[in-house]
């Protein structure tokens, strides 16, 4: 029962964190999980919403996007169509919450970080590498921050590393980081995010072409936390390059 | 231990659904999850989107809004700032996913039904409401339609009944369904939606103030799985009454 | 020559005018004018938009909008337009002044009130029925801001009632207070907006099929005032009741 | 009790209606009614739009804007805030429907004329001056079509001629035809459009300041149908000369 | 080889500069280049943008647009589609920019002039007649600022007079000043923006149909320069006058 | 007089053109100048737009845009703001303009094809960029069409290669290339696009500071022919590369 590209159904694509991709940006990492490849910057500036100032917090948010012909179909730029898609949206909400529930708001202090994942190929997975990257480039971005005394001495802003997969059920076989193809014939889909402690952020199960029962649903939470621990590591040692 | 409302941690609100709301929709439902109120209708006409024409498959979406001082605090309109929000949009999608997965669209045939769900009164849990009320408007209209003939004799277009609930964690005690006021506090969230059968259709589990654990997801799980149940009960019953 | 509901062609539909709708807002009314039902909320808050700040003058504005299916074939919503359509925008205008009319903004202090008028069913009438039932929704939105003692002792920002009615031409036969079937068949078609001492705030007749000479437009005018004066006992009753 | 430009309260401002202004539109007026100027101009196209196909009826639209800095100061182009306001909505919507009052869509046959007001400058009554000279404009354009033998030979597309003015009640005197400084000071204020025959196409009177009784309403009246009845003479000299 | 309209190559249309044409902008000019009329107005305020505060220098900027029949076929307006095309915001640069090189913002102290540039009539040259009527406009409005001491004494705002004409080379001939007809033909097709010291501000050329070699550019640039010297006389003349 | 990277006045940047970039498109291609770094994909479709269908033409057109940190200051994102900017909409057109300058329609068919520039990291010179690599992947787009005969055999849809430069004028000195820094503080700003034979498609000279006379365009304009000339070279090793 082997997959597509020769993968055993708990095997990650091959993951490649590429850190300083930009010379703008605070942070910046281009994240490839097999074929997918997202481009995330961190932009780090001094002062919060309005909404917020004076709270003594940071803020940390996040804008997903993907080019034109990232995907095998051109599609219309957002711009264009002058209004942002429900997917767009999604996932970006998606993403800004994962990384902000490693955050301490607190210790980054009035600051923001705003998080671009901009996908420049898609082959499945693009929310899930999405966060992975972003993660990395939050962490460059925050180490800028306290190279520049933007951050006070001695507050630890992130509390632990936060990475993400996608699972699916495809052919009645849970599955690891699916591919485009996978994903389209799976029966239920699963984005998982969890912290580098193994705890939970968001798990995000739907039932694509068949409802899923309680065996399943725990199949797939495995193979994701499993996933996302290797993930972790690589994050690690990325930082650590 | 007791709730602001005196409920125990997994008793649902009062719940109730009013059906023929709407003299003109084939199918409204005024659903109450205590005091959040939802108007749902299902508009059901011939025919489908341009993509779908010709597939002998039937289309089923959903939209849903909010009045704009259905909350504490009156919201600005949606249609007045000139684009729809990104909760909006998701939660939208969450309901047309939840709904088509009950729904045989073959046997649906090439028609279309739109299931509107607009939030009168907000107290939590509208997006869970929405697909429990949404679910019995369906089911209106499908009965209307086959009275009509326009679904084909002995076609069955819906293959199940669905529900959804919220579950959080409340100063560490799992609650069901929960009020604005609990949603606000919970560390963790999850909206659950489920087939009469027992199946899921959807998790969201979204960690608002603290990651969480396997064994705090699985008390969610077994929290939700029973308050569905509960939910599918009333549905048939208000179907049959 | 009986009408499609056995009415006289001076009588009011069976009118309903049910204060307290939502938990919320400082007032709130749901009305309705036979099958027409609209939900109207208004929103007091301290402060005032900054074009008037420190004028010492209070603010009162209106929204109105229809749910997609309060009609008989469903709507799209204004916001996934992504804009608000010419009879949306002329009758917010026409219930803010409708309402403005018989306010003191000086007495009203620098506060806001804005009027949400959504149509939950249309069957005709909707802007007059949302005339009146905001202006009940305003009186008690008033009455709360003094009992907060929002609005200054011995001020009284409300000069008088206000209501309003549709009336038209069918047939050759002036009607008050049209349904929808009416409403489509009117050769002249006219809204009037009165104070509780009968003087008008708005006079807007149209000319649907065929123009009209002014012994028409003297028939309309009193059928209106009539009816006028009759909604403004009924909304006397409400407030008191 | 002389009006600030010398007027007696019953006297037009000079008007002036320059017919061919522009070398493309079928048909092409510059109006003046004073100070106030507005370019109407008549596109006149074979066919109608789809939902009035294959109906053998023509139709008439109408679209009203103003330049930026027609008015005293300079306002924001609608189109780069990317919206249309209230105003420009109710004003286009005014203008069609009093110009279909005389339109026999039959007799046109499926064409179609968009009518097209510019103020490129403003000084009160803009409204009024842009249906007085969409009229002729839309004669001329229609003149033309019979030229092209567009319409059908014996067809008679215009049933009548159409005029608007603006009365009001300036410190209890009734006025008509109001210049802006009048119009802001005015206590009531209304537009009446009227056929060449004497009966009335809209009535649309506001209370501004404070709410009108049945007798200023009637002499509003009297003052408006006079000095439509001017016009018309004036139109009908325009189009003879 | 004459052209459409008997003008040899190097000739202008006839040009008409015709100020003072709005009685509320600080400083208008009806511009005439043949057929192509464009009105300019310029509006003089007090203050600048937020992003140009305290730095003691002003702001000039313009926008252009078209009547929606100014053309030979009606176009919709952008106002109704809701957003601004290419070529307009592309138009809008340029005529800024251009002006922006004769002026000194420093001498203008911080104030504002927005140049609105709307074309009634087009027939080529629209962007040229409106840069060379909306200098007049400009120059206008600054002695009006100058006469209200809204510039400080023996400040100079405007450093030079500013032209622009068209150039074309059609039928393989360079051409000046074209009209719609020669604009369509035309192989290559340049703007030129000149001071009145006969420096280039822009130079924009643009093959249409075939690309253009030096000699081509060279004859072009002389033909362009001749009549931007003879528009900065009419110019000069105009403000005389 | 050495410039900050030491490049002499009449020298590119190192510049790369890396083809097949995406797996998806038809034709991808990385080009750097510099730190200017563009991903170009021509999307190849076979038909055409609506208003050229029969005409027996292909079509090609371009969308250019910027990723929010491309820049060193994050810019907010198009499709956030819901409109493209001036800036925007202007080099779309230019980059189209100037591949169809080099194309044959007639050889092309009725195909489209798509090109979209998208800047991953912005440090001057981005949209002569674009059309330099663009060219290059609508080369290959080409090849690929021939390839699956979807361009009839013996056509040759590409008539010459085209590339562009910019060249500026800095503290008098004419330089080619601009890097940001220059860019800023250029006097004088001049895009080129030229064909591999030599002749300009588009010359777009800006005064930034101040005019320039005749002498000053001629040095730009032998400058940037020198450069274009470097960059076919490129061009053509690229695609036999």
């Amino acid at each position: 029962m082997s997959r597509i590209d020769g993968r055993t159904p708990d095997q990650l694509r091959p993951v490649s964190i590429e850190r300083g991709w930009s010379k703008h940006a605070e942070g910046s990492v281009l994240v490839s999980f097999g074929d997918t490849r997202v481009l995330c910057t961190a932009s780090f500036t001094e002062g919060v919403p309005r909404w917020r100032k004076g709270s003594g917090e940071g803020w940390v948010t996040a804008e997903y996007a993907m080019l034109p012909r990232a995907t095998n179909t051109r599609g219309d730029r957002e711009s264009v169509r002058g209004k942002i898609g429900g997917r767009t949206h999604e996932i970006s909400r998606l993403i800004g919450r994962s990384l902000r529930a490693v955050v301490d708001t607190r210790a980054l202090g009035e600051n923001t970080v705003v998080l671009d994942c901009d996908v420049l190929q898609a082959d499945g997975g693009t929310r899930t590498a999405a966060i992975t990257g972003a993660y990395v480039a939050l962490a460059d971005a925050v180490r800028w921050a306290q190279g520049k005394k933007l951050v006070k001495a001695g507050r630890v802003p992130l509390r632990d590393t936060v990475s993400a997969v996608s699972v699916g059920i495809v052919d009645s076989v849970p599955y690891l980081d699916l591919r485009y193809e996978e994903d389209v014939r799976a029966e239920t889909d699963m984005n998982v995010v969890r912290t580098g402690d193994g705890r939970f952020v968001e798990v995000q199960g739907t039932a694509e072409a068949a409802p899923f029962d309680r065996a399943e649903l725990d199949a797939l939470l495995d193979l994701a936390s499993a996933g996302c621990a290797d993930l972790a590591a690589l994050q690690r040692e990325a930082l650590e390059g």
